[in-house]
């Protein structure tokens, strides 16, 4: 099943980010809020928006909510908001209904809803920012369970000038390199003998033990 | 440089959420709020927490600031206070100050103030979700330059019960298959043999193009 | 199963009445509401009162919740407080969970968080008034069924001084006077010779449109 | 007298639903309200809607206030807006005033004025919801007298396929059956070898103590 | 009957100056407000004082409402505490109720509580002022019945020097001096042969019309 | 000099009813409020009125302020409005200018502001009001000095049927009776035979010791 | 007459600055202001300071303002306040009372109250930049009469390097140099062989259009 | 650079009082507010009037910010839209751009911005007020360096009536008079045989410590 038309109720900061970038993906996008000034904003962002108050069922029917193979309740702090728009997206029969959640609570309500997925975003940012701001050379990550991680590192001071043989990666921590991102190009599953520099940015893949001590080695490195 | 201590100025959701990683990830943490109940909440969390105003300069110095190895100010909404705790920072000495911004014209303002890093919580999970939103088999994904990007991709349907040869992924798109995730384990590196089921992760790289279209012979492989 | 001890969340003018009425009966009630001005003035009603916030798991957690037989929400305007109030009652165990609905949307809500029986106040007293002003002998009725209904029914000044025989409410109407409430006392099952009164009330079973045909006879006798 | 047009002032929860049902019934009825949201709500409900201050005197002498025969003062928490417009129907000269109350001492006030029917709405229903919730078989009941009572209860388990003569209500406990609603249809006055079930409901008469232990037998038979 | 022990409800402005003469009078006055900071101002002035809210019964039963032998409720704007304290009075078996209106609305629902006096501050100062200020040799006034009047009439430049005789006060106009203030001293009922002068106050007795046509000679006297 | 023509600054209850009976005296009064509403409600009653801030000089300018032949500020409680329309009243040249003040510190200000006349009213019938509840007869008076009154009282009980002669005012208290207000009409320099009723008023002058002391005799009377 | 000790009423921007400068030019500074975190900023820098309200007849008598030598009154945007204070500092006989006043209006009341010394500082402030802004020499200057101007202006590139003879001011515009301020010190009264440089200042005393003159050359020597 | 047109943002006290200068010295001005009220009373003196809001982007744009010479931020209170407001006329290009601080760290920010002037109004006319007030005889002063004042004095009393050469005042206090203004006139450079009278004012250089001797000799002279 393919998803191609989107509905969003809420437009705030995450809301509205969320939809342009749909948008510039190429989906239709249709944003709803009370508030006329956020809507004022994104009109000519949106495929189409429309001032209202999703917790009347007869706006999202009037809108043909119904319609839309995903409905998105983006609504920031007010809970009873979200719960009500939520409940009139699933009675609707929209296929789809994710929700973002401001706290453990309101998202324990919205499962009993019955909603598909719910999404957290200062939670998971939180926990991604604290990641990257405690490992300088972190760049980004991928939990891929919760055993291994597949980390996207910048080359440190250390390892300059020196040859994956040199740094011995696998020897060391066990965790291996999967690719170098160079200024001059991707190298994919790299050599033995292809050298490292400073501007070089390698992805690693491992146990999160490995990837620590990976790490740790670089801090103590400098 | 290894940080080791961070102060955290706002306890809204990425704040305390940031805060209480860093203090699981073993770090120590000052959460700072004007808000007693916000503090209140995080009393037991966090490794020192104090109610005060972080726009005033009196503040900030009696609870040495300047000793963190790194600031974060977290606030929320009001970009005032935000800019003012933000310079107090910068002429305390403290070495790395981080920043989140709510809008474009906030960052700016940021980035001429020297600020090391600017976080936009919002912005960026608005993208984030945005993507696997429009491909439900796209779990996360890591942007490793413009060009290529690091999937972690659920088998789909379509796939199951065939080995890499037969899908042949570096043959149709040409993206590469760096693990599984099975049930069972993590294999790195898998074989031409190995077998996939729907309850595998597959973690693929390649360019953006080439990722784009092995996602989308998913959806009409259904 | 007997239900013995009560806690009744939110104190307005429903709860606080329905407390009343439970001591009154012999029960046990825990009385909660966030307003310390309504848990004053029940202070030495209910069996015990707490002012705190039944939105937060820790405090009803504290209050022992669990061990309630019922749990009534009876919060009046804040929707949002009622529905997490009534999923922490249902997540800590409570045998039976009762909320009050200020709307339809807000009882479907609470119908999909398992509620074991919704209640609609001001939609009830709304309905049972509308009947008692349109028939000013109805003094008081329960529907039975959608189709047969159990009236007290005023005797109207043009039966005063007649039988049962005389007026013949079964030949006439079909339905049946199962009681006479004189002021002397009830008579149940009453005799055809039995007299009527001004002073006396009846109560009378029969289908809607019998009861009606016959309050409408009055109307006219007048 | 038959009363066949309402006013009714204030469209809160108990206004709008007291209206509903009175047009429901075949009456006519005037909404009154300051509120244009509520007054919007109803405009194609009730007969005829106004968005009017009826504290005013122009307003109701305006709308032909005193061509209807009942007004409903149903102003839920602006005391002084009850009393003023309750005083103001009265001088008009409406045949019959109700009006809501939301405390003992706002009743005493209404009295004085002259009112001919006070509705405490939220009292009214604590109580009746107290009932029924302490007696799980009691569905619905009339208060004859200060001593009698009509109760319509659901049969217990331990009832289940006793005939009447077998479980002897009469006998046990005093309190007589008048009639039996079974899925297929209501008995009336029914014989002593029609056998119970736990779908029927019973429609019992006695005072209130032998309605109360006839009530606990169930409890203890379970 | 004499009253001694005045209680007022309400310290604005009319409350606090009526108590204020009051004690000044010599009588024994118990103020009560709401409002802490007008209730302090007063503590010095008049016998006793308390912060209370006067719609409770509780509190007026408390302070011993019951004993004084007049109330006064002089609460400014809102009305609907004004008619809540004056039931309770009124209820408690206060032997005298005065209270203060602030509109004829208000004024017909203190009528009908039974109020022994009502009391409309700024009505009747508007229409004394009113008076005052188009005669301006009108001093002050007191209206005997619909057709008469006693004037304090301030002696104009035009009769400076003359005598009462000359003036011919009864001639011309028909009313009588009844006395003339001198700064020497009051004569009552003066001789044809005093002599006015500018310094002089006449207080003058008789019909509306005579008294208006007396001033009206002074204005074109000048 | 007679002024004919009035604007008054501020319609609240003192305002409007000074303006009302103005009117009903045969003058021309403005009338000027920010609050359209209040405007509103007088539009019918003064012979001009407008929505104007009195404290800008232009729109007193633009509405000719400055030929009216006087002006009353009549302002409630904005100390600041009041002082800024006097000052601009004053130096627009208004004849006379009366202000109303709210406070002692308000006149002080006022006085210093050189305006002809200030007037507290609710101080005023404070006081007024206080004599009349002290003493039941007393219906109105008027001070004309320091040491002399004149009052307005009804004839007790104790007096009925006696002549003046009996009664013997002048000779018992000094204080002399100058008319008789009968339900038959006035009688002015009443005789010594006249007899008093219950139904009669008398106007009395003498000092003040002489007046209290006939009072008291009227109580011990009784 | 000296004034050695000062009372500030509002402790505002303009107060704080005030009382700050009086203080360090040797002065007993009292600061007196409503808001309780303005005195607290302050206690450690005036000589005294309280929270009070200074409207307050008693307040102000309490802190023996009377026996200061001047009382400030640098209350912002609260005209009443600042009248009030104004008044009462007045009375209790303070010598020499300042006030700073927001309008005209409110200025030609401070007048009126027989104030000593009015201040504007932002009217005085926005035309004193004005100055400055258009003329980017100017750096400061102080308006001897009508006509007169002493200036501030610093050296010109087209003058740099030149004698006073060279430049020749007096015989091209008619203004004089009365001071030079170079690096290396003041040159008073400056001799013909004086050279100017970019880093100098010059003191030129002329008339306004002399001065005016002098600096359209500057511009256009640019 | 001479600089023409100006654009002023927020037009509060200093801002429009700064605007009203600058068209009064005949220069362009474009005054920009949120609040449509103050924009309103500048519209007939500024040259053109907006109301905007000019913390957006697009408003500055619109109106063409870019091509005014200098950008003066003269927003009061609200720290934040003066930040905003000062980086978008930063980027826009303005030439110069002028900023108002309300407190020290206001100031910080404001210079990190690369703000090219910096005022701080109140606190300067603090400064500048405090030296007028401690010395009377001081009307206005121009600090040359850390060393020198130009000073502007009232000649004393002990003075009248003497030449330069008698009161000699290099002799005594090191300073020189560099003009004396005159009822008559103003004499530049003035002669020893000068005589001094109290209606003249003194132009004094010298530095701090000379010219706060002669003030002192001033007041012990009295």
């Amino acid at each position: 099943m393919k998803l191609n038309q989107f509905v969003i109720i809420g437009l705030g900061r995450f809301g509205s980010n969320l939809g342009r970038e749909l948008v510039r993906l190429g989906y239709e996008v249709l944003g709803v809020d009370r508030d006329e000034e956020k809507v004022q904003e994104l009109s000519n962002v949106l495929t189409h928006t429309i001032v209202a108050d999703a917790t009347e069922e007869e706006v999202l029917r009037s809108v043909g909510a119904r319609n839309f193979d995903c409905g998105v309740v983006a609504i920031g702090d007010d809970i009873q908001a979200s719960i009500l728009a939520t409940i009139l997206l699933k009675e609707l029969g929209v296929k789809k209904v994710v929700a973002k959640a401001v706290s453990d609570l309101h998202g324990r309500v919205l499962e009993r809803m019955g909603v598909d997925r719910i999404i957290y975003p200062e939670r998971d940012m939180g926990v991604r920012v604290a990641h990257q701001l405690v490992s300088p050379n972190l760049l980004d990550y991928i939990e891929l369970s919760k055993k291994y991680t597949i980390a996207e590192l910048a080359v440190p001071q250390c390892w300059s000038g020196k040859s994956l043989e040199d740094v011995d990666l696998r020897g060391k921590f066990g965790c291996s390199i999967v690719a170098i991102n160079k200024p001059q190009g991707m190298i994919i599953a790299p050599a033995a003998k292809d050298v490292l520099s400073t501007e070089d940015v390698m992805v690693v893949i491992g146990t999160n033990d490995q990837i620590e001590q990976c790490q740790e080695s670089f801090d103590s490195g400098e």
